[in-house]
């Protein structure tokens, strides 16, 4: 990785310096292990609080381990699960889905990477055909893979009509944060469509550690057991209790979620109108989705580290994080600018 | 738990100071994600060293994970396990892996943990019959949940008979540390007989992490993908991988680990004479086995932490770990003493 | 196999002239496939009516098959079985309810083949500690691996074990009909305190065909997935539903059992003062085990077929058939007689 | 079902009397289990002998099951399975294959139905990235689910590739059959260029046997096992046996797939002039696709059985068998004319 700042994902970066004050803090003398430490107490309580949850707070080591345990809950044992193509689940975890829990994904092209009612209703047509899988669990992600957000209003359609359809709804929330802070709402809003979900610490300042929230019960009743044999029962969970404990003192989340954000939008907003570079989603979160001229990508890459999203249609992304700074952004973009001007017209 | 030091188990500690600095100084910027760091490169480089491997080196969270990895690399199909009724994998990770694994334990009644070659030839007979399951794999713990050790001989034999009989071997080595200090010799001798191994820090001053060593090649090659689909790639891998380089560094885990075993040894000495105090294995790691008069424990846990290991016949845990004093053990043992002489003959 | 009957087990007979008619008769032109013919409806009902099952019946095509499918409705994703260690899904089934339902078996040595409710307790000391596998399901056999039955009091005991200690109970009714012949009652009685069972047609006389009753519902919810899932629908299923009409009408299942039961009651009681032969087990089906002295053993098998259960302890099984003759059975025990005299003393 | 021969499907049929006659006559007797008769001694050598297998033969119940045993003898643990978006192992065994083997399906879009060397290159990109699920094994059907049928050239380039770029090449073989008769070419020309295949009995005049012939060792080494596991061995095997035998003999499964073949080209060709009627793929096995105007398909369904295919488009799916007559062709020609020009210009 290049001196530079990273543009290629938000878990480039490293800890939050609360996040790391929290976890020396934590290294206190003995503890019981396994979660039953008060550091754990405290962070699943304040969890808990913040998502207004029925059920309890598992934490775990890292987002592809939140999303199995948190359909696990929900999945009964022949069940499928319907998400978006491009769904980390489907795109990006190995499998892990298929392999671990056995489960079929359904999967549906969306373009912005947001489920709909409509959309999730054309794949319940072959319910009850013991020949076809049988869906009963939505998983959506917020914000998405691409960086949008679904509104408050979204979530809660679609958190309406699976109640009304026999499926439970899943949020990956990997990146929850950033929604909160985009839609400036709390995560008890977020969350109350759903009945489970995941809450990312990760990507927003921790060491690594993920929380699954259960909103609903009985939910919870079988998560110890599940987290366990999904091997993320950590024997010092003090250690990612405390990440969290840092997280959610005086919302760090948000404060860092914000301003990556932020980051993020001036990003857009000082490639407006250079040429050979096309903004393709909304700026909802810490993620830019730019389609840029193939000739640039070699040229800027040869400083800045980033990720060509899809190689066929030359589209990248380009990824801030907490610690991103303004100058990190206007010196990228100058980068990118001075490029666009020495390669001419296309 | 009490002020008074654990000794319930090595993992009721916190973490060394020299891991914890190592963890501090780890987060400096960006790095790149999933293990293509600098400190991951540096901490496998050490690690394949010291243990001889000719594979490749895998971190993981946990001890479980740890294990259902180093399984996984080396299970067939349709393969079985063959391991000690007393072993981790059978009795304490909640049936992860038959949940995870898809594999049935053939499990071995073994009074003192350990396993022996004509004990696993007993497992042999069914072989060639597709009715009964098939033994791929033969998975012993070193050092034992009992607190024994093999000694390197004893592992060369089982080793031998594996590689004789179409058996790999797999070792769990949460507590390897303990048995290359107890044994006074290399990981790389330790290791030598086996196919797969996990290496384990949480027990010896990590905040939590393990290592998969591969010794044996290609056996290397699916391990980056079960890994991710057994839920273990960490994405700031360079945290999990710092806490190795602080124990790595001058032989941190055998120091960690000596002194752990010189506590447990002197916890032992310390009650050889008490009435009603009965040591049940030797003690050739951090743990001592006692049967104990029945009317101690309820008195003792008054004041001190630990497992009752079996109601039935009242035997106890005791575990040390690397930050036990002398004066922790010796006033543990003043403890038993006074409730012993209190107590009268049973 | 040699031109006399086969002792060595009650799936080496062919089937019943009047399974064999049925199937024959079922092969008239064209049917819906899948179960949504007219046989399919008409042998599932009766079986209910037989049962007085609340739940569904489902066809399947061996006995593995069944005590999997009917497993997979009573198991949380979690969950583990408790089960006898001579249970055919511990020993015959090449770790399959492991391979496909991911499940531990918690498994009770147990003589003759018998749970009790105070042996199934042993089980549940573990339950809420999440490194442990938690007992959702009991399994028992009946009549059982050893040729002993359940009587209907004791089945009702373990039954009520389970309901009043949230388990649920699964019955391998492999040969459930030789426990209705042996017990002289109804296929509802023996039923009566499961969850779900199975009712074995393949010893019984069928070519090969088993069903899965469920007696409780909402249990049938999920089957038709999960018999889909592990490749058991029958396209054709109407020659696997003509089986069970052949063997249903005018209870042809109990008058095949009584026979084979009969049989192996003939067969102990011409042994009854042999030297060197000693039966093990009360006889309360269509085997008879039998501790024989070694050196008859090799001699018998030149003419007659039957397995060595246990060489360790020279114990053979002898099992009969419905198609088990009086002069077989004669001629048997006539050889073991003359072996016997001629080998002298032991 | 209308006493009308049925054109839903080729599984409507019953079975071909010399299948049943073959299983009468197999009815003889005692004869050893789960394999070892001779019955199955005969039938898996004529089956390798056709299919010129350097591998062993397994018989299993029904064609999920032949494609999971399959695809299980082939992946490697973590490994994916590329197959066409239309693939029954996709679309019709309820997720069977992420449920039981617990692989990811990586579908392509391919409109007849058939993959190209080129397509499947497409899921090769991602390869070595942890990330992503990693292909091992192409599936293809033959004929396809859409009747089409690859000429045994491009079987050949698929299988150079596969074996080109480390995969493995399984063929979905359940209308096998028809595919010789279509190409006028042995079983061995279809089977070469594959490591695995299944071959079809039940929609070929079985009462419900399929076998998997593993065409390259030593992938028959785990086979039996994996067919346990898989629930897959029959006790009374001599009657799946026999089915083959009778379906060997002289090549009936050539004529009745002949036959069906033809029943379904006499059907695309009686109607190609039919206004509202637009045949939708090559026909090249036993199923004719057809769009069809709207208006005339309840009416068509008030007589004669058959499956919309595609209700959004109007496609449905009518399917002749090995016992399909040319008048029940005709008349079925003869009700879709009538109804045509009853209905007038659409």
């Amino acid at each position: 990785m290049a001196d530079r700042k990273s543009f290629g994902s938000d878990n480039h970066t490293g800890a939050h310096e609360a996040v790391l004050r929290a976890v020396i803090e934590a290294n206190a003398g003995d503890a019981m292990a396994y979660g039953a430490d008060e550091w754990t107490r405290r962070a699943t309580a304040e969890l808990r609080r913040a998502f207004r949850a029925e059920g309890d707070v598992f934490l775990v080591f890292n987002g592809s381990a939140a999303n199995i345990l948190g359909l696990s809950l929900l999945l009964r044992r022949h069940e499928a699960v319907i998400c978006a193509e491009s769904a980390h689940i489907n795109t990006d975890e190995c499998g892990a889905a298929e392999r671990i829990l056995g489960t079929k994904l359904l999967t549906i092209p969306a373009p912005d990477g947001k489920l709909t009612p409509d959309l999730i209703a054309e794949q319940l047509s072959a319910r009850g055909d013991d020949h076809r899988a049988q869906p009963g669990v939505v998983a959506i992600t917020q914000t998405t893979e691409l960086g949008t957000c679904y509104a408050v209003a979204e979530l809660r359609k679609i958190g309406d009509f699976c109640h009304a359809n026999d499926l439970r709804l899943y949020i990956d929330g990997a990146r929850l944060a950033n929604a909160g802070a985009y839609l400036d709402c709390s995560l008890a809003e977020l969350a109350d469509c759903a009945d489970v979900l995941s809450f990312g610490g990760t990507k927003n300042g921790a060491l690594g550690a993920e929380a699954v929230v259960v909103m609903r019960e009985p939910l919870s009743a079988d998560a110890p057991y599940l987290r366990k044999q999904q091997l993320q029962l950590a024997s010092k969970m003090r250690y990612l209790a405390a990440q969290f404990l840092a997280l959610t003192e005086e919302d760090l989340w948000r404060r860092n979620a914000s301003h990556a954000n932020e980051m993020a939008r001036r990003l857009a907003a000082g490639l407006r109108d250079v040429p050979g570079v096309h903004i393709c989603f909304p700026v909802q979160s810490d993620a830019v989705f730019a389609q840029v001229d193939r000739r640039y990508i070699e040229a800027l890459q040869r400083d800045w580290f980033f990720y060509v999203w899809d190689e066929k249609v030359s589209i990248v992304r380009w990824m801030t994080a907490f610690d991103t700074t303004e100058a990190d952004v206007d010196r990228f973009v100058v980068s990118i600018r001075s490029i666009a001007e020495g390669a001419g017209p296309g």
